[in-house]
């Protein structure tokens, strides 16, 4: 599994800051380089939904590996696979599967998008479904941007289990170590801040350990720069038995450099699940919703929630072959 | 609490590096852009006087409010409350107060000092009181800066309880993680090392566990540059029955950019106690004072601790009320 | 100990991420900058074999003294001794002996090596053991760097206890925190690097708990810039009745900047022992040695092991009396 061209294994302890999501990027390089004459930057377009399936332990060695599955005129589909194992037992595992898209940017003009060279197909079918894949997670991102306008505010001496009680959200200034090389935020440092947030307005709701279970497809709508000064807000969107919803916003104002208006660069809904001290998912407190959003905003939710639960009983069988 | 302009929350484990500290320069961004035509930096020139009331811990969330209370020609006031809050018991409590004063900086020359916008006082006394702890501070600082000539020298085989006993002293060669954006070294840094050589010192002495108390007013009096090697250096000044008072200094050596005299950056004195298995504050040993330096500092520190001793009781009443 | 012109103190927790390998450079300055017209900084070359003699604790302080012990024209030799101080028992032992080699380069051109200032020799006789010692080193990297071709294949269903069945690789991408603050990587960040792996190599092959003993001396052949990605493999040569040597190589690839080729940046030779679970060195499984390149490298590690062996014996004496 280790040591071929695009593997590549890591002690879990050095995988925490969103190394997962660093790796990728590493591998496009050598792609772009082939096919363009320019030099390149990979900027992290969309993470699709990722279900967190297993948690990876300290001294467990990570195994990540990565392929490009599409290319379009202007992006790059990335399948990862992270497998943990457990190096005194031998053990494997899957803990994540993941699918990242990815934007060439030219290094002389971070503005300017550079053309993808296109990779050959085993078989024809592969290039037709990326192809679908391509056209949906197209169509999603543009729902995502015009639904990006909401702000979330702050609500004083709130009723216990409303949206109010449980919402958070931290600022932070973007430094010198969250960035890549060409002064951007890592996507990896941003996901971190984001699960923070999401944590932190589970456990106000629900008072008891929670972990994440999956991760709603992420879209990077705007780069973010280094010295913007960042702002992650959470809040529950919906209940249902087991799980919770929590959606949360960055917000980047980019006070150093110029005097911009404040943007919304990414967004998502995080699902989190409340744990007994066993480590067993418990019923969650039901989210009391208020306002005509807040309504609007749970049927929305449940509307994600049954849709995975059907993906999810059509693809275990596979799943489980594998 | 959470989520409103002047405030924000943090989980504990990213408080530590010195995150309370950098984050009220975050607020003074919007303050300055308002009123001044240049781009600025705001410069951390002296943290007053600050006692840790009681500890944060992990899983724990930070929120920290701050807000600008007076306005000099050339100096920001600013107040911050840290509040830690249990999310599983909903509990919360003051773990922190402090007053910082800041200074900006041109961002096309940095060793020009900008003119500060002044702020509206609700009442007129505000103002004058905030005028008054304006002119107390710059006393202050001026005596400070004249004491600051003092070397640490080594002592070789020093008998227990003197000074010369438990002094010591860390290097630090300032890398790009440890500066903010603009190539200066955080204060949150400096104050950690600090806060590590005085800790040293305290154990050395008492030989226990040991915790700060307080920390006296830090006076930044130079900014330190990316590539400076800084010695921190501390030695015990004064013990009571149960503290002990640490004074440290920094010194800064410009080794990589220009051949440029060593000076003092900053200094300043921290109160420790020492604590039983039980964590309880248990008697120290008294210091043993041999020249006269040492026999003048330990008199210097009994009339900061008396006259602490004397304004906690003054204030005590408020706190308790708040 | 503390506090004088060449040794630093450092609580322990700040001495993992190659802060031991970061002192000695500090060092270098005041005296490179006596004696050369130009700035310059000075780039790790090599270090001497090392043994690790007892592990650091959290919460002691170590105290690291080094002094320069010789000089020739291009390049300079620094001793390092790591003291670790119990602060609460005040017990001092010497957890490490290091010796690093140190060449200067210019801050206008780092590809121009400058001329070192000659030191003062106390007696002549120390000038002509350094003399010896840098002649040695020097043939040594020369051998070292022929060598260094060796390329680390994948193997797939390697049999347990093949060379194939434990060689693990690691890829990084060089980011600004592992930098130094020319934008060179840190020798000590590639160090622990190199550790990291052999350390996934040890354990993977004996399955139990795993320590370094020693590192081989390690050759930095060329300067790994920022923006590359770094390859650090390792693979089983040798097994003793208890311990196991381990081949390291840092191969780069300066992606970002310039299309130039992947080079062969560092390797070295690791010595890990077993541990029982009460922390007792135990027998280790014995290497299957296939290919005759295998069986090549057995016998070199064999030679490496008997003289490592002998020369100890003959330390032995004045290491204890010292």
């Amino acid at each position: 599994m280790y040591c071929c061209g695009r593997s590549m294994s890591f002690p879990a302890a050095a995988v925490d800051t969103g190394s997962d999501v660093k790796l990728p990027s590493l591998m496009l390089f050598p792609h772009n380089f082939e096919g363009t004459q320019e030099h390149c930057v990979a900027a992290l377009a969309r993470v699709e939904r990722t279900d967190f399936l297993s948690p990876m332990c300290i001294g467990e060695v990570a195994h990540v590996s990565a392929e490009i599955t599409y290319t379009s005129k202007h992006s790059v589909e990335v399948q990862v696979n992270v497998l943990s194992e457990n190096i005194l037992t031998g053990a494997k595992r899957v803990t994540n599967r993941a699918t990242l898209w990815y934007v060439p940017l030219s290094l002389k003009n971070v503005d300017k998008v550079l053309e993808v060279p296109p990779i050959q197909y085993a078989w024809k079918e592969l290039e037709e479904d990326g192809k679908k894949r391509y056209e949906e997670q197209k169509l999603e991102r543009l729902v995502t941007k015009q639904r990006n306008g909401d702000i979330i505010f702050p609500v004083f001496n709130p009723e216990p289990y409303t949206v109010g009680y449980s919402q958070s959200s931290l600022i932070h200034l973007v430094g010198p170590s969250d960035c890549t090389l060409h002064g951007f935020v890592h996507g990896g440092v941003t996901m971190k801040l984001m699960d923070e947030v999401a944590g932190i307005v589970a456990a106000r709701h629900c008072k008891t350990n929670i972990v994440t279970a999956s991760v709603d497809a992420i879209n990077f709508h705007e780069k973010i720069k280094k010295g913007c000064v960042i702002t992650i807000s959470g809040r529950m969107t919906f209940t249902s038995n087991k799980s919770m919803e929590i959606e949360v916003f960055v917000d980047a104002d980019p006070f150093v450099d110029e005097p911009k208006e404040r943007y919304r660069a990414v967004s998502a809904f995080f699902t989190y699940v409340s744990l007994s001290k066993e480590g067993k998912p418990v019923p969650v407190p039901q989210l009391v919703v208020e306002t005509e959003d807040e309504k609007r905003r749970f049927e929305d939710g449940k509307g994600r929630y049954l849709q995975t639960k059907a993906k999810r009983q059509v693809q275990m069988q596979p799943l489980t072959q594998q």
